[in-house]
């Protein structure tokens, strides 16, 4: 099974700095999902949600590619790119529809802010900044799923949510992490050498890497809040 | 006195789609500045946050710089910029100083995420789209502070807030909405002529105009909702 | 075989603008490829720099995944993005590979200041600029090496670059320009309707669209002159 | 009188690493200022690309805004913008004015790609990369003018070009090399620290500074040529 170490130094290093890790990865959300407590209601809440998550986390992606110094650093993000627009979003898609929920339900599905307010940040500090602090912004998302997996694998208490914690927990998402701490790992040593720890940029990305699992604390709030009740009719801009 | 409508035809269409514009001009935070009856706590966590919300928000217009399509345009938002970053910042300093916030302790704030939901959104829209998506994103913030300060002038039952309320009532706060009211009219006109709200992307203008205004009544809800009473400290990244 | 009215109206639209389509889809190095004259160290030359700028176009193609409006947007550029990222880019080593060139002295190619221009030129004013801004400084790269394909397939004198002219004809890259046209007209039609040609921003797209066909047209010129004689050693900044 | 070592210890080891610096710095149309051997013809020529070249070197000023760390970094960057935007281009309309070119003649002026190329590439290397980026090539260009005015006003043998060598040797542009130095020194060290040169980084930024002071060569190459004498007339999308 895959060690969290393999996620590589720098994750493991912005991981400790952050207060908020345990918050993000410890979270009710989680839990509900883990001993399905967690109310069917706020799991399709999120499920709508993510479909809108995903789009924005594509387009990030797709940013660290035009943002890449090296042919490798572009590949490697092409391939995730491709991967999110045209698998993920679809098996997305399907996994949404067997719970009913059809794909145009989720098209229509209004961006919470607490959704918007994280992928604008990460695709902010990727315009602002440069390749290395988008992902560190994009860290807590990809490697925060890919540990609540393999710990709700670990410690589940109930089947209620068992694919979801596959998806995670399985050796395809972890691969993910595993080629992502790669590319975090080599993209950071290329740039800053390997006491990158010592230099001021590091306070940079740690503080980078807070705020985005701050804001992925946030995310899990939304998902358990559910839907509003009598949500405003929003005009639809697309 | 000057009149809503100066603030030009662009702002007034969009004014009119957004089903947010009420609870965010009207928000109880606002009234509270009317009436006195905004606690202190709340006003100074805000003012807090609106210091570095200033940051950002003079780092969008210099992005408008940036992405203009002519010399008219590079030189209202330059003054802009440099007008918020070497005077405003500055004003606001003073302010706080006045009122016992010392500027360290406006360096030190914490941006709560509400805050930077706002900030990233418009930065983000601006780099992702044009110039008018820009615009369009820093629109209510623009303009909604000068129609709150307009109303707070008209209807104040209290001379608690009056510095505030003056601020943003006064002849160069309201110079400002009307020279970026001919600023977002011309920008309009000079890219999708006079008959712009029969386009497609006139959807999309009100689409992000809309969440900006939602983005809007969170921050407010923040400010009333004042400083968590047990914060968690924060890594230093800046 | 394909028609060029299959590449869309937009592109067909904004060819007929430019002063430069001739002199570029008609340059002595494109004739020299029909005719077997150019040299083979100005085909070398411009297959080395064709090397780094794919790069660069598959840097731009990912920018505008960033950029996109929709899904369907999103998913036709990640596409195109891999393609050339983990496709293309291995193709053109393989081909010069069998021409004697090895990758790493593709790698090592010094980036030519007519080459960056173009490359960047189009980045740039995708980063300035929205979705259709970017494709139409692609468009000129796109289409016309498809325009130029069809028209060296169909009176070229001489096989000698027979494979280059079969790359550009056959129906693989073919399909690429009519899935562009197709994207290009949609993105155009979604956002400023169908008479998007009456409309001041017609004018901005024409003028982008005419300078990346100039600096197509010095493309060529840099091709045809080959490389330096003695050439100044660059620093190596990868 | 200014001394080089003003500009700044990251200028300085800069510029011992481009093999162009001399070529850009004794440039032909360098020493045709100083000796009063440019003709008239070139000369303006130049002027009237310069006028384009500060639009969109007041842009990349201001991306500069949006892509600051610091409230500093902010300050010093929105006073450039400002200064250039609404007081330079200013100055370099009466000053073409008074050599007989209307400003409406200088607004018309075609861009010549070796103007674009420059200005693009700095564009795109601060959208792509960060704040560190976007100094590192707009360096050249700052204080290569500052060392070139200096290096004129010492040994220049003809007053033909007097005012254009006293604009850059003169105490106002002298101060702008050296705050403009001492921001970037800041920057550097305020984010690598004091040892960034043996950072793997530093190899990058030498790559950016050596290509922007290569395209520095070729804008005077662009100045000493002249118009053309036939020019094909551009479609014009302001």
């Amino acid at each position: 099974m895959t060690n969290l170490e393999e996620y590589g130094e720098v994750f493991s290093a912005l991981r400790q700095t952050t207060p908020h890790w345990h918050a993000y990865t410890r979270h009710a959300f989680v839990r509900g999902l883990g001993d399905g407590s967690l109310p069917k209601e706020s799991f399709y809440h999120y499920l709508k949600q993510d479909y809108v998550f995903l789009i924005h986390f594509s387009r990030a992606w797709a940013l660290a590619v035009a943002k890449a110094n090296s042919l490798d650093e572009i590949k490697a993000c092409a391939s995730t790119v491709n991967g999110l627009a045209n698998g993920e979003m679809q098996y997305h898609v399907e996994t949404c529809g067997k719970l009913g929920i059809p794909e145009d339900e989720l098209f229509k599905t209004v961006e919470a802010n607490e959704n918007l307010a994280y992928t604008r940040f990460v695709l902010e500090a990727g315009y602002s900044g440069d390749f290395v602090s988008l992902l560190a912004t994009l860290a807590p998302c990809v490697f925060g799923y890919g540990e609540i997996g393999l710990m709700l694998a670990d410690d589940k208490t109930s089947d209620t949510y068992q694919d979801w914690i596959e998806t995670y927990a399985g050796k395809d998402y972890q691969d993910v992490c595993i080629n992502a701490g790669q590319l975090l790992d080599q993209a950071v040593i290329n740039r800053f050498g390997k006491n990158y720890t010592q230099l001021p940029i590091w306070n940079k990305l740690i503080s980078q890497f807070n705020i985005a699992t701050r804001l992925e604390v946030d995310f899990w709030n939304m998902g358990l809040r559910g839907p509003c009740a009598n949500p405003i009719a929003e005009p639809n801009g697309t």
